[in-house]
């Protein structure tokens, strides 16, 4: 047994080297790499993919997973969740033919290059047929892995297990009866809220000072974690000791980078959170991308967009931007922080009307997995959708289908996990309520108790817990979504004055 | 043949792979990774290291390359070249134990991290563990690959094929004949260099244009080459596509970022011009440190401080520092730039007693590799030694013997092919000048002739040619270190009005 076990720690360990260069070269695809430096950087992917898949479906691993499981009841309970994850993993990946596998992890690295290519020119055409084939791998795989089941169904399970599309069909259309209606109300006898003060220059310079101030903020310990600049900030972790957050600087806004920086320092909190004995083992990591959404919105709008987080680094703000605020109180910019518009782009939208962004790409990933509109009807589809949800008209694709770096990377089923982690984060927040002041802690600069909550119930579990266990555990109920809504509505009603 | 050949070339890719995901680890973990990462990334390294030790020394590649050399006569002459060096190294790795070969490349990302810590606190005691089991790896390995050689021989031959000690005590006691009286003459009737206006503050959001502005006079490429910041600057080249430069800025001093990315410019320019068809083959990448560094000082010293360079260049200072140059004039900044003092730190040293560092680590090396010193006397010898080749106090171990990172990367025998390089660099240049007006070429800001010069006779071959091959071939004669102590005299007399 000391022996299977042995062997079976190092196997694992093996596949977490892979794992960890392949995760360190998409980093630096996306945050150094020179553009010319794509082909070869695929190349290198497809062989180490090529490698990692034998590792996963080869005879050794087999052999070694199906004498654990002989043993399971001998085995302690974390080591039981590896092996019951790493048993889905091995069927699911079984399926794939070794070809498609490689020639998918070429696709998308290729793709992710194109598509920023064709964000910067404007320029759907060129992205088109990747996307294209991106689609026709991910309807293909997900028959491999579930046949008879929609695509759709199989790409959500993944990202969130027991996601299904009738869940989100009656999500969404709760969502929508109660946030339209109160959008429609702002809009028609809302208080008018100050903004142009957020569009003067702000020194880049300045702005990196700020997120090192509010990376303090947050107690994110910076031994563990880096900050880099790109164009569509994300977080990736490769162990609770090695956490790189990035973000996007521009010049004549303010609250992008502010919000991204605390939005990624929030994803960036789970990974530092979680057991470090999980490091490099099938345990480590967030385990859903709707929990780590819950964890990212609940640091960027719920304890971010707070008129307590605003009093905190005001100071701090007027500091590094004295000129530019010279005129401004923390409650204007806390207003500012809250306005709510109907707008076009995902990443920069407002609290309040964001899952109506996130409706437009499940809507869109809908029919495209249906096979109900084909990539060249996307850009048009996206725009009706856009007029329709939002009332908005998308001026070029550049501002439309084109500003998301998801689907270049192969992820389908994966938007409505954003919203979906704003309902559990308002859910959460409603129980940390009953133990924590958390205005009072907010307004004293004391985040750390925050951290700690999150982190007994959250974090240090990794992928140890299912997404609904994670969350029922620590609200002592299961999901709500009706936290979501009430939590919006009260809060706009009040910014807005209704 | 033909399947003989795809079996070839689909191994050597594989290894190629692996090279290249472990050059972008080395990569991150100088300029993104936190510190905690370490342990981790350790892991990874040592893991990857052993399968790439496995794909160079199992018996699929000796199978391979015995048919291969069985078959050499029906090669071309790139892949005989290849299967020339392929040899060579299989040969040199296979005797290598593979658990010490993994031991060490584990060891020298942990020290390489413990040094950059111990540079920082001025703690060589936490340092010295770590450099004393680097030694032994070294002094082992060479007596491994070569049982019998001085360790150090088998080294400097292993950066610099064809180098020895003897060469090298040659070579270095004529440099010092030659150039320590030039060094008393300036001190003693030298005429005195205003330097202090390069101690004022230039911001360092000014100094990174400036980096960009350089890449653009070098005709550097920015599809192909991206730049990035560290603590110790160095050049990383994935192939002819991807080629990486970094610098350090310094807010109170102007010349040392400008002037490190002018020489890694010139390692990025060899990279750059390597055949792109050898990417991803054993013949990708610059041939020798020696070559590498005649291309880097020849940009560095020759081209970059020069008087037409920097009249070149000072409108562009001028616009991004107009209140800390506005009393300065080109030639000014020319004199300050060839500015010529003994001084403590290498790579901070002028051209003229740039030598001198170097034969400080060289006489410390071989000392330690001859095992008459151990690593705890290593400080002491290092500051005796600056004592009598350049005369001054080294105040604290930061400033001494922990200034570098070769050591802990176990890069031993490295050092001399900086000051050799040097000597190429004047060697080349006396070629050059037979074909080209460069000084004129300089003064018109189109260096691009000068690259291609460089290109056709030294970069497109990558490793094709060995390193006296190139020289003899570029120059028409043999290596002549005559050419160096020649131009710097000639320079450095005209700089001090001798």
């Amino acid at each position: 047994m000391e022996q299977l076990l042995e062997r079976y720690k190092s196997h694992m360990q093996k596949i977490a080297a892979y794992n960890h260069a392949m995760v360190i070269m998409s980093y630096d695809s996306e945050t150094v790499m020179p553009k010319a430096g794509a082909p070869g950087r695929g190349m290198a992917m497809g062989i180490l993919s090529g490698e990692m898949y034998s590792l996963i479906t080869g005879e050794e691993m087999q052999g070694i997973m199906a004498e654990m499981a002989a043993n399971i009841e001998k085995l302690d309970a974390a080591t039981k969740r590896e092996i019951e994850l790493g048993l889905e993993e091995i069927e699911e990946i079984s399926k794939i033919p070794k070809e498609e596998y490689i020639a998918f992890q070429v696709l998308v690295n290729d793709a992710t290059m194109v598509w920023r290519e064709a964000k910067n020119t404007n320029d759907y055409a060129k992205f088109e047929p990747y996307l294209k084939q991106i689609i026709d791998f991910v309807i293909k795989f997900a028959n491999y892995m579930k046949p008879g089941v929609h695509p759709l169904d199989t790409w959500l399970d993944k990202h969130e297990k027991g996601m299904t599309m009738e869940v989100l069909d009656r999500y969404f259309a709760d969502v929508k009866a109660k946030l339209v209606p109160l959008i429609h109300a702002i809009a028609e006898r809302g208080r008018k809220i100050e903004t142009d003060f957020l569009k003067q220059e702000f020194p880049i310079d300045a702005q990196r000072k700020l997120s090192e101030y509010l990376m303090e903020v947050l107690t994110i310990d910076r031994n563990r974690c880096a900050i880099g600049e790109v164009e569509h900030p994300f977080m990736s972790g490769l162990s609770s000791q090695d956490v790189r957050m990035t973000t996007h600087y521009y010049a004549d806004n303010l609250l992008s980078s502010l919000f991204s920086v605390v939005h990624e320092g929030g994803h960036a909190t789970y990974e530092l959170g979680v057991d470090p004995t999980y490091d490099f083992t099938p345990l480590s990591g967030g385990v859903s991308t709707g929990i780590h959404e819950s964890q990212s919105r609940f640091f960027e709008n719920i304890i971010g967009r707070s008129e307590e987080f605003i009093n905190l680094i005001y100071p701090k703000l007027a500091e590094l931007f004295p000129e530019q605020l010279k005129d401004v109180s923390a409650h204007e910019l806390y207003l500012a922080a809250n306005e709510s518009k109907p707008s076009l782009i995902r990443i920069e939208a407002d609290e309040l009307t964001y899952s109506l962004h996130i409706m437009v790409r499940y809507e869109a990933e809908k029919r495209i997995m249906s096979g109900t509109i084909t990539t060249a009807e996307l850009p048009a589809l996206w725009n009706a959708l856009y007029k329709e949800y939002l009332g908005v008209d998308v001026p070029d694709d550049a501002h439309g289908v084109l500003q998301d770096v998801h689907w270049s990377g192969g992820m389908f089923g994966y938007f409505p996990s954003y919203s979906v982690g704003s309902a559990y984060a308002s859910q959460l927040y409603a129980a940390m309520m009953r133990d924590l002041d958390v205005p009072a802690l907010v307004k004293a600069g004391d985040i750390r108790p925050i951290v700690n909550w999150l982190g007994e119930r959250i974090h240090r579990f990794g992928m140890f817990k299912k997404p609904s266990e994670l969350l029922e555990q620590a609200c002592g109920a299961p999901f709500d979504p009706t936290y979501y809504t009430d939590y919006l509505i009260r809060k706009y009603s009040e910014v807005f004055g209704l």
